[in-house]
């Protein structure tokens, strides 16, 4: 169902339904771009550290707009014995609320908005019928504004302290103006009137004037027509029908606020519903998710108070998503990644189609867009959720008796890993700084001799480079000594110089347990999300990973997949239970 | 003349040719957003000076994307004693030439985007099918790696310098790439192949292999498929066919360069035409043309080597645009702006259709977009510049004989107000801190005694006020002494604590006369332009800024617009002759 702001109050219900009644919703956003510093390929580095990885994603993506937002709700009908499916596809937009509300900026990125455009993307339906939202803090704001008004005009308004600082009687009326009051009070022996829109002073004046000449028999309201003219409406009325227009005036005052709410309606209800919230490599789409609808992580152009490090972050997710899946993560894992050759979205859609998987069996729900897997829609928001749902079935199934425990609503099967951040070991990893020139095929070239090498670029002129055999990096050292126009350092080397820099700037190193492990300090948990973008991409490495993670793995560390309680319901859901660790 | 990427090609000399013929021409952009720091009200204070005016917009207006460019040409036609218009409508997007080009990010302005959604913009024509372009600086760098690509292929290609740092003759092939290599040449016994991609390396080593096996016999060139896939295409070829094959080559890289300069290529051309090019409030249309298609003058996101000044970008503009002349500083300058009440372009263009002016006769070119005025399409690009041109000719016919001087090609009527820029009087200007609650209207109140005031906002608790007599400043001064909710300043107090801010910061303050006036120093001048959002709203300060005019008003001070000779051909446009003053 496409949503725009032409039909989201009568798809409202809808939305609602579909997540009451879900066992489980993807998600997927679409943006108006990536990354507003380094090129979106060494944005994000294979090696980063999920702080780097949370620090750069903050720092480089906020700023763009998160603009088309796909929900696809799935429910298993045990007796057809297939999943039902609702996709929806919402265009959102930041529309000014009113001429007081933040005027918000966002950044395009030429290449992102070519390749939406290449893909037949249509941005009218973003920019001119987009559905408005607000953060937590502009809600808040909007509605306290709105209460405020409202006291004022019950109690009359105070005029500015150089008049009458402490007057409760009406106003001194300035020379000027008193024609414009004498003629107001004039008009009022007529039943009504409008009164073209005067300047805030002579607002002020008339809302006094009135309420000291008429103290219960007045209404009067602000009126704004179509073309964005505005009067004042001022209509004599006996107490109950004052009463009346004023809580009618009231009920429209909520609904334009719930208006303004917007989108974020929908993304709260969501939360509220507790239920699983499947992605693919979704740190990015829960990261502006929490930006826009939230409360802001960073950004050139917003105030903020403080910053949201990478700890305040997961607890804000813990309570906006309680649980959370991510299929590019769970592709990369054990037993997964043994399975599956290549963990994009496109490409885990086919691969989940074949053996050993199994397609799962869906349906649309009537009335809703039927999505075809074989004419792929990639980059529709509302498709790439739908697919990532197929993903997370035919995945979740072949770890057994996935639909059972979904539909018994007990057990919900995701990675319970819970404690601090690990800091794996990177001894097969080296840094290496080269001319400006090299391409990647320069450093494969350089490396022939070790065989398969993994590159992560940093800039221009550094990357890391993973060996597959921890024992050939002594000798790529040793070759090195001689080069000039390269060099190589190890990844131990390469991190206590950057500590140092650090200490040159006053920050305090980080403490390394002696295997180059940071010790973790583990804590219990009944919750616990996961989601990003996997970085095992060496065997070593996730061995070493998956040998240090407390939970969530048994003895032989090969399955990572397990049963674990479902928290479920409305119920303690706001309340952080424990903190989880996040793979980025 | 609506023109977009598909038909921009087939377009250029149907512009060209307007371009040639014209008299003059009106130009009007569309842009992403207007202020990324102060709400827009703010951000051009009128009572800002020249370079404050220049910097703000400089830093805060830059990073928008100017989207649509309208220009609109008029020819006199002698015959039908009327103006033949030619109107185009360009979208305009930085669409990324390949994978190595620029990847620019803007900045979009909910407020303008709504706006404009308002207004009937169509988003997609800009995104899915604006017309790409290069500044200077791009266009060069471009031009220069496809010599040098060019050149290298002639040459062979060097290899990676720790490989074989002086080879001249064939690289040595590494081991595991031996086999490609063999088979690359047992092809080259048939008549052509073509290779799938290979990597950097292993094309060096093709490029390199080919040309000692074959110096003269082969053609090697790259082929890119329309899905973006790459091939090497080889190809035997006796001496004069591969001739005739590499000329085919550089035609098609060239085109291919000229099609990214893409638009660029209207604004050199209007550049090169040397014509009277008119706009509304124009300086922000030139600051962005300027940015985008020659130099960037500031940047968020783009590197520079230095920032572009106020005087370098007047030298900028003098050469780009050799001849300027904005209707909203005409309209707001004698003789007009005593006929004239509102110069926003809706209200003068209704304006000079009334007496004293006429409505100048117009007729829309065959093929081109016919606008009624009566039907306003304002913020279409193309029309504003339409109905700017119009306005133009009103006022220009209202000064007598433009029509003869245009045709006659002699003449020009334009301001011709040269020398550094002037800082005029303020002794009438107050500046005034208060409570950010404060409104304008509470300043109004505030200076109700005096008559009318002029209110200029600074930022959320400062502006200045301009009183209507100099004498009223002293008794404000008075009256204010003992306030204590605001406080109040005179002009001259304002910039010597300004000064002295600046001082402390390590910058040379300003000298300033005797009479509170800079002195200019005047140039003597041949060519001129002026543009810009005239700051004169106050007789005062017209009358003082008019009588301080060098050039271009006579001994009453009355008449600013006079005939001076035209600066027409191209010949040594590109030259500078001289600065003018830009009007702000």
């Amino acid at each position: 169902m496409e949503v725009t702001r032409r039909n989201f109050k009568e798809s409202l219900n809808a939305v609602y339904s579909a997540l009451e009644e879900a066992d489980f919703l993807a998600i997927d956003g679409e943006f108006s771009g990536i990354s507003d510093g380094p090129n979106v390929s060494a944005l994000t580095n294979g090696l980063d550290t999920p702080e780097e990885r949370y620090s750069k994603l903050k720092k480089h993506s906020m700023d763009f707009l998160l603009f088309q937002f796909g929900i696809c709700t799935f429910k298993y009908d045990q007796t057809k014995s297939k999943y039902i499916t609702k996709p929806f596809n919402f265009y959102v937009f930041p529309k000014p609320f009113n001429r007081t509300s933040p005027d918000l900026k966002f950044i395009c990125q030429s290449s992102s908005i070519d390749f939406l455009a290449s893909q037949g993307f249509d941005f009218n339906k973003v920019f001119c019928q987009g559905i408005p939202y607000l953060n937590q803090e502009e809600e808040v704001q909007l509605r306290e504004q709105s209460e405020e008004r409202r006291h004022q005009h019950a109690n009359g308004v105070g005029t500015p302290s150089f008049i009458s600082p402490s007057s409760k009687g009406p106003a001194h009326v300035p020379e000027e103006h008193k024609d414009f009051i004498n003629r107001v009070i004039f008009y009022l022996f007529l039943i009504a009137f409008f009164c073209s829109f005067p300047t805030r002073f002579q607002r002020k004046l008339i809302y006094q004037t009135l309420n000291w000449k008429f103290p219960k028999g007045i209404h009067v309201e602000t009126v704004e027509t179509e073309k964005k003219e505005r009067y004042i409406q001022v209509i004599k009325v006996d107490d109950e029908e004052r009463k009346r227009r004023e809580q009618q005036k009231r009920e429209r005052e909520q609904e334009e606020l719930n208006d303004a709410v917007g989108f974020s309606r929908v993304i709260h209800a969501i939360s509220k519903s507790g239920k699983l919230v499947v992605g693919h490599n979704m740190l990015l789409d829960v990261m502006h998710t929490i930006h826009q609808f939230y409360c802001p992580l960073s950004g050139a152009f917003v105030l903020f108070l403080h910053e949201i490090d990478l700890q305040d972050f997961k607890e804000v997710t813990m309570c906006v998503f309680p649980r959370l899946l991510d299929t590019k993560l769970m592709a990369s894992t054990l037993p997964f990644k043994e399975l599956i050759t290549n963990t994009s979205l496109a490409e885990l859609e086919k691969q989940v189609k074949e053996s050993p998987f199994k397609s799962p069996q869906v349906e649309t729900a009537e009335g809703f867009h039927s999505y075809d897997t074989a004419q792929q829609q990639l980059h529709e928001a509302g498709y790439d959720a739908y697919i990532t749902g197929l993903c997370f079935v035919s995945m979740a199934n072949y770890l057994g008796n996935l639909s059972r425990s979904l539909t018994s609503k007990r057990y919900i099967p995701y990675l319970n890993v819970t404690g601090p951040d690990l800091q794996p070991k990177r001894d097969h990893v080296l840094f290496v700084t080269f001319p400006k020139e090299w391409k990647t095929s320069d450093l494969y070239q350089l490396f022939s001799a070790f065989g398969n090498i993994q590159v992560s670029w940093l800039d221009d002129t550094s990357a890391f480079v993973s060996l597959s055999q921890t024992d050939q990096v002594q000798i790529a050292m040793n070759t090195s000594r001689y080069a000039e126009s390269y060099r190589i350092q190890t990844y131990a080397e390469y991190v206590k110089g950057k500590h140092q820099n650090k200490e040159k700037l006053g920050q305090t190193p980080k403490s390394w347990g002696e295997d180059g492990w940071r010790k973790p300090h583990y804590a219990s948990a009944t919750s616990a999300a996961t989601f990003g973008y996997p970085r095992y991409t060496l065997p070593d490495d996730d061995e070493a990973e998956e040998k240090e993670s407390p939970e969530g793995n048994d003895a032989e560390g090969t399955v990572t997949w397990q049963q674990a309680p479902a928290v479920h319901g409305r119920k303690g859901q706001k309340k952080k239970k424990s903190k989880g660790v996040f793979f980025f």
